[in-house]
């Protein structure tokens, strides 16, 4: 930590983002309106949503044509079909499908409801929202933007909005990540009672996204915030990534 | 979010905490000392150890006389028996105990590792730590003393460091919450395009844990952190509770 702490401003006036639009100049532009600038350091969180909708990953129900399965599991739980089938063609695996209630891996490799497939924050009936086909290069190539327009040196975390097993209420996590190792790493560090620690990395990309949504909300159109003051370590040799953060099957005992 | 962002700061220079020390003390020493003070609508978060360690839930692993099953699966996984015995006596029911790994309800309801035995950051050749008896009873404690002693009206989070079902590395997380609702409940509201938010309800005592936990790492002595800026929404009706943060159990899919 440095001195001051670590302060998260949310940014105020980024529009509403429609395909091709160029939203690391839109983060810039608020950042300067905001008065709080980028410096290097920074941790730019930024909304999956604001991303996958700059990079046209909007579907119109209107072009989907359920499969039987999906219609079934709508019409029994009161749901849109097509929805439900594009939620299935989003997924890798289903882990859950009852009671309403579609919790998948995606083809990332994410577990979370409806593989990601939002209709909320996305104007026009029947509109939705799927994940951004590649957080990871989309969180890069807005790290690379901010860099080559104002030489400054920051990490980008895409952050989505995931429920957890046994816990109530959603939280943010990171999806996509670039210029930061997304796991603080204290495997074999010693603390202050001389105790070493065995097994403790710490998700602190995921902390850093759920600490950049207490400024955004879900009803105030700021889906971008800036994550000043925090240490991080910097990405890893070979590319740091958002995947970094999904247990491996092998050791997950909830598989 | 108020102007300026919501800020984090960690205090330094809270001693090594030990059964009966007055932590309220602690923490208004730290703060002033760290000239950030407290004020109306502080979040104060607080590592459970601290508050643990001063109720004197300090537990000598010489007193623990280990059962059969407690031997079994510490010999099987190279683990000291009485602190898997000691684990077995806090849960109110296993969830996973495979792989040396012990996944467990605390009789809180908190599912985590170890049921929260833990032996990181506490003094002593063979002494572990269990989590606080009543986390809220605590959290109110300490939020009572400060507006008893400073006249300001904060929040107390008591965090805990939880792994998550197919996610690598931990977060912090609340058990134990004062004067603020722990959820932020969307449901019913509208966002920017006119879609009623069916069911958003945030997490927001884990993600002010998580933020928390970006200031105070695990080996830097650093157990409190003040969040400054948020507002939360105050506690319900009849009191709130790190309990509303705990999935019903006729609702959880994982149980």
């Amino acid at each position: 930590m440095r001195p001051g702490g670590v302060t998260i401003h949310g940014l105020d006036g980024i529009p509403e983002v429609v395909p091709g639009d160029d939203l690391a100049g839109f983060i810039l532009e608020a950042a300067d309106r905001g008065e709080v600038g980028l410096r290097d350091g920074d941790v730019v969180v930024v909304t999956h949503k604001v991303v996958a909708k700059a990079e046209g990953r909007i579907v119109d129900l209107r072009s989907i044509e359920p499969s039987a399965v999906a219609s079934q599991f709508a019409s029994e739980w009161s749901k849109d079909a097509r929805q439900v089938d594009l939620v299935l063609r989003e997924a890798r695996r289903i882990v859950r499908m009852t009671r309403g209630i579609l919790i998948a891996e995606t083809r990332h490799g994410f577990v979370c409801a409806n593989a990601g497939v939002d209709a909320s924050n996305v104007p026009g009936e029947g509109m939705v929202c799927l994940l951004p086909e590649d957080p990871d290069r989309s969180a890069q190539q807005l790290r690379e933007e901010i860099a080559r327009r104002r030489n400054v040196d920051v990490a980008v975390v895409v952050s989505d909005t995931f429920g957890r097993p046994w816990r109530l209420g959603l939280v943010n996590v990171a999806i996509g990540v670039a210029g930061m190792d997304p796991i603080a790493d204290y495997r074999g560090e010693t603390d202050p009672s001389g105790y070493t620690l065995a097994i403790t990395r710490m998700a602190v990309a995921d902390e850093l996204a759920g600490a950049a949504e207490l400024v955004m909300g879900k009803v105030d159109k700021r889906p971008v915030a800036i994550v000043r003051g925090y240490e991080y370590r910097p990405a890893r040799e070979g590319g740091s990534s958002g995947r970094d953060l999904l247990m491996d099957p092998a050791m997950d005992l909830f598989r």
